[in-house]
């Protein structure tokens, strides 16, 4: 669709000449590495380990990661191939079970050489990267056209807040709901950018600050708890967050403090716009209220890397989501235009007969 | 007034025996400890380093520190020693000199010292102890009267969620804002406290959510962005804070994060309380946009302990504290009972003749 814009950081995951390349997120901000992945052990060690994240990175990363899986078994043919094939997918899903994209790429892939299983070893292996491919470039394209679509929110001179990291490093490329903030800034426009850093685990100190400064945005790094601060002295017009889920009837399921974001941008008449790629629309799921809420370690609000910041024992709550009922939403902005109310209706027309 | 309620847990400063001891609140809540305070320099240094920290406490430090810090001097007489008192309340005052109760104080230890000069060194210096004295009882007296009007607003079964620390750490023994779960737990009520980590300096993690779990009361740990979560899930029915300076209209400035927290109440219909005894009361400021907003250094947003979070020269925003408007605020408990709306109007008719 529309011409691609080149960010000047490094992706979260690239295939270049046949190799698989992933940039450690783990180490971010503090050191760049990009690792070449080498083997089926080294991909899945990679996943476990939360170098790379982002529901739509791992669909990305998983397809190229069975080609580097199988590459091996390329001296098998016929029905001995397909079987190391299988069974490396499946061990690559399993570093991450719970990651849909991920077994959807993996499926995806073994799905694409079934086709192709009369074929002899080397076309299959030349059809699967294409495959793999297209899926990298299925997001990229989603990814623009979110950017295309969210651009015109942005305007002149505004201030935009986003919460958590819906950004080039979890997705592809631009992100989501980064996506329109990268677009505004390639043509030119000048604005100031709030990123909420994220407790507990500090996606937006770590990821979202870091990204959009190597790319030359303008972006501030905020504490969670000041963003009515500047809401109420009137620097920020817009807020864009991403999302994990979004029910039938417009309820989104997002990282922990999105919730609180809506309410406040609410009292401030600030809208507050959902990046949403088709594939967190699940309209399966009536409402918000169905989104089961998880639960995580105690320890992640308790330490600060090596530093303990808590009593011993102390009680804690540490929901990883939360559920931002769809009269917060102004609108989601999507791969086919940005989704008004009313959601229930609005989000079947558009994406209920994909 | 009321019976004294007992709080098994370290007091923030101590008068025993004639000797001065300060819990090293920078090592909380890791470590306890306790520090008997020798000599001027010590108590300057302890203030200095924030092992004592919270208003009225650096008050009741400031007076017994310059109990301490003039005991070398005990053998000089008359105007001698009163220069040499002058000095050292001049030296205390110097180790915080934007901390409006310290100074409060130690003017207060000095006019009495005038008032005294015609007595002999041994007379003035045992009126002065107990001068420091009364100067703690009447902010112990104030703690429970606000513990005893703010108590019946808390009803068995509730959640109560509190922001930042305005606790025994903070002022003497109850605190403010913690004075009425203090004593409501005293009487056997059982409820449920959620305390925000209040990021960047995290004094709920570290003082709060320790001084409430000391004294044997049942708190839970969050992130300051979960709040809206546990509102929205239905488990805090009540919200109170402390503050730093009421504007005469009701406004409250208090510890960053305070507005949201305000504004989030407002939405899921949740009274929002400000404990507030007369000395943060200025009827000389109009309203809260008269209130200067400290920003302090980026360090503390960008780093954690010995941790780096966010990258290298990233924009930040830190401001210290930010101003909840009257609107938004149900009721303020003081010592002289709950005030409501008209703020205006009420506040200069309770306080307006102090």
């Amino acid at each position: 669709m529309t011409n691609k814009i080149k960010l000047s950081i490094p992706l979260a995951a690239e295939w270049k000449d046949g190799e698989l390349y992933l940039l450690d997120q783990t180490l971010l901000p503090l050191e760049t590495r990009i690792e070449k992945q080498e083997t089926a052990e080294q991909v899945w060690d990679s996943i476990k380990r939360l170098k790379i994240r982002g529901a739509p990175a791992l669909g990305i990363a998983g397809a190229y990661g069975l080609l580097v899986a199988i590459r091996p078994f390329l001296n098998l043919r016929g029905y001995e191939f397909m079987k190391e094939l299988v069974k490396q997918a499946a061990y690559l899903d399993s570093a991450r079970p719970t990651a849909v994209n991920l077994g959807w790429s993996l499926r995806r892939m073994r799905n694409r050489a079934e086709e192709l299983r009369a074929e002899n070893t080397a076309t299959i292996y030349a059809e699967l990267e294409k495959e793999a491919i297209r899926i990298h470039e299925e997001d990229i394209d989603c990814c623009h056209k979110i950017g295309h679509y969210g651009e015109p929110l942005i305007r002149e001179g505004m201030g935009v807040l986003t919460h958590c990291n819906a950004g080039s490093l979890a997705v592809s490329e631009l992100g989501t709901a980064l996506a329109p903030m990268y677009t505004a800034h390639n043509m030119g426009k000048s604005f100031r950018i709030f990123a909420d850093e994220t407790r507990p685990l500090l996606q937006g100190a770590r990821l979202t600050s870091w990204e959009l400064k190597q790319a030359g945005l303008d972006v501030t790094l905020i504490c969670d708890n000041m963003a009515a601060h500047f809401m109420s002295r009137g620097e920020i017009q817009l807020v864009i967050v991403g999302t994990d889920r979004v029910a039938a009837n417009g309820d989104v399921a997002n990282k922990i403090g999105t919730l609180g974001v809506a309410i406040l941008a609410d009292y401030y008449d600030i809208p507050f716009y959902v990046a949403c790629p088709f594939s967190t629309i699940d309209l399966n799921t009536a409402t918000g209220e169905a989104i089961p809420i998880e639960e995580r370690d105690p320890a992640e609000v308790t330490s600060f890397g090596s530093s303990k910041v808590a009593p011993d024992e102390i009680k804690v709550g540490n929901p990883a989501f939360d559920v931002t009922p769809s009269s917060l939403v102004k609108g989601f902005i999507t791969e086919r235009g940005i989704i008004s109310p009313p959601f229930q209706q609005n989000l079947l027309e558009t994406f209920g007969q994909s």
